[in-house]
């Protein structure tokens, strides 16, 4: 900052022309991410979908995680918010505030991973800021989707008597982490938990065909019972959950049957990035082949019970982590 | 990030509840900043507009830099890029990173500065994230704005025997650090000097006008002489500007009348956020009732030459600082 001695050293000019420019390619309202900023068309009839996300290293991800694993993660984490909104991808902005332990090579391995889901996503990157800083890796993105008129699933649209549901299964991420930091131990399924943790599926196909069934929508971010609280509180209702209905993967299940104790991470553990949503009992139908499983119903009230196999409501704690 | 410990301690949820959801109040698109993302809507035959920058502590501000201050010059940096466009602002999505140090106190003045400043240019938050941090406070913002199809202004379409045209005074900005610093002595102008560094005014109302008249047009951030040269880059032409045109304030004319060795800190460092542009000799007249001097004219060939008095050309070295 100090216009006499530049404060940032060489290398941001460099890191962009070689690893970001080419993710920008093919978007001519990136203006080769050369110039003050990108211009974008949002089509007619669409209304524009903006969510933003915060990644710390040592925080939000491990500073040895794979380079390109942390960008995909990235990306996928702010995908899936747009998928809970039914939006579908458009663009992202980034901006890296990079160590001195950042170097050309992560670097590299980082815009791959990019790359890489850029194309599985059909979004491409249109602008940003790279900068060095004393502290940690800290990547910001802002992801654009867009959603037609009228057609975005929001979280406090909920009714009493919808169904809950969850796509896929849930805990994998959370039991993942776990794993990488040691708690569990590793064994056969281990890899596929990991891969969860590290590597989330943003469910923007399925999040097209519930606009217009569910009634509610978000994405399991800070774990299932806190982020059905949300839900709840938006909508001003209460939520009741069969623990015994909650999809779980194999490999889930074979730590639960193991070690019991991990259940509360499964219910309020994060990291899942799968759609929580509500739905009127005789809309279920038009989605059944989809991969989803019904957990609960929505009811008049405030707050959500989980409940075990005899009816007794479990205690989850303080589960989940917080960001806005 | 660990689900059976939360990561993130108790406070994020309060800060956003107390001091970031009143700057979403009369913005519905936001949804409370309580959603996976934002809803807005672009007007019909207008694009999108969209810059992205972070700030980082002992970086790019000062660590005992006022908060409100911080606020106001991180939206108005966001601002002038949009003006560089010619863009309306629209609305604005910011991560915050925040190290234990920061509390209360400092983020509420932080978000009354951005209060302020969102009355001033009709911009409101519209989503984004808080996280702790292990490193300094880290900041990012994406601003977004819109402008009519076709209207906008790019550094790449600059044409030879156009004049070279800057908004208000140059150099303010870097001499007023300087004097933060403390490397220029403090006198009866220093005040002024400071204040432009610490609070820009981006050029929105002057951008407006420069649409359909500028053929090119950036912001200046990083230095007179580093920007016009992106503009030639951009454009695939040379700069000649004349030392002696350059517009100065008084206090920068007191300190250069002393210490004459401050003029390459006033035509190559940053922080203006004074709108440098081209126009054709005869559209002048359309904007000779706005605050620009005439500093120079493009030609045929590459990069800056900046003139003296006697028609020698000034060594400026790498002044100024980079980002993207």
């Amino acid at each position: 900052m100090d216009p006499a001695s530049p404060a940032s050293r060489p290398g941001e000019f460099e890191l962009i022309a070689r690893h970001l420019r080419p993710l920008a390619a093919g978007r001519a309202g990136a203006l080769g991410l050369a110039d003050d900023a990108a211009l974008i068309e949002v089509p007619p009839g669409r209304q524009l979908v903006v969510t933003a996300d915060a990644l710390v290293a040592g925080v939000h991800f491990l500073p040895e995680d794979p380079p390109d694993l942390v960008a995909r993660k990235m990306l996928r984490v702010n995908l899936s918010d747009l998928a809970a909104m039914a939006a579908a991808p458009l663009a992202y902005f980034m901006t890296c505030c990079l160590p001195a332990t950042i170097d050309d090579e992560w670097f590299a391995a980082f815009a791959e991973g990019l790359a890489e889901d850029q194309k599985e996503f059909r979004i491409a990157l249109m602008g940003g800021d790279i900068t060095r800083t004393p502290g940690p890796l800290t990547l910001s993105v802002t992801a654009l989707g867009t959603v037609a008129q009228g057609r975005e699933l929001r979280r406090s649209t909920a009714r009493p008597g919808d169904l809950i549901a969850v796509s896929g299964t849930v805990g994998d991420g959370a039991l993942g982490l776990a794993v990488l930091l040691g708690r569990i131990t590793r064994d056969a399924g281990s890899g596929a938990l990991v891969r969860r943790y590290r590597l989330p599926q943003p469910r923007l196909q399925l999040a097209q065909r519930l606009a217009g069934i569910a009634t509610a929508c978000m994405d399991i971010s800070d774990g299932l019972a806190g982020d059905l609280a949300h839900i709840c509180e938006a909508s001003g209702l209460a939520a009741e959950v069969e623990a015994a209905k909650v999809p779980l993967s194999e490999a889930a299940r074979a730590i639960l049957a193991r070690e019991p104790r991990w259940r509360t991470v499964v219910l309020a553990g994060g990291d899942d990035y799968e759609l929580l949503f509500t739905v009127p009992p005789d809309r279920l139908g038009e989605i059944a082949d989809e991969p989803v499983s019904v957990i609960g119903r929505m009811t008049a009230g405030s707050g959500v019970r989980v409940l075990d196999e005899g009816g007794r409501q479990l205690e989850l704690g303080a589960g989940g982590y917080r960001h806005f």
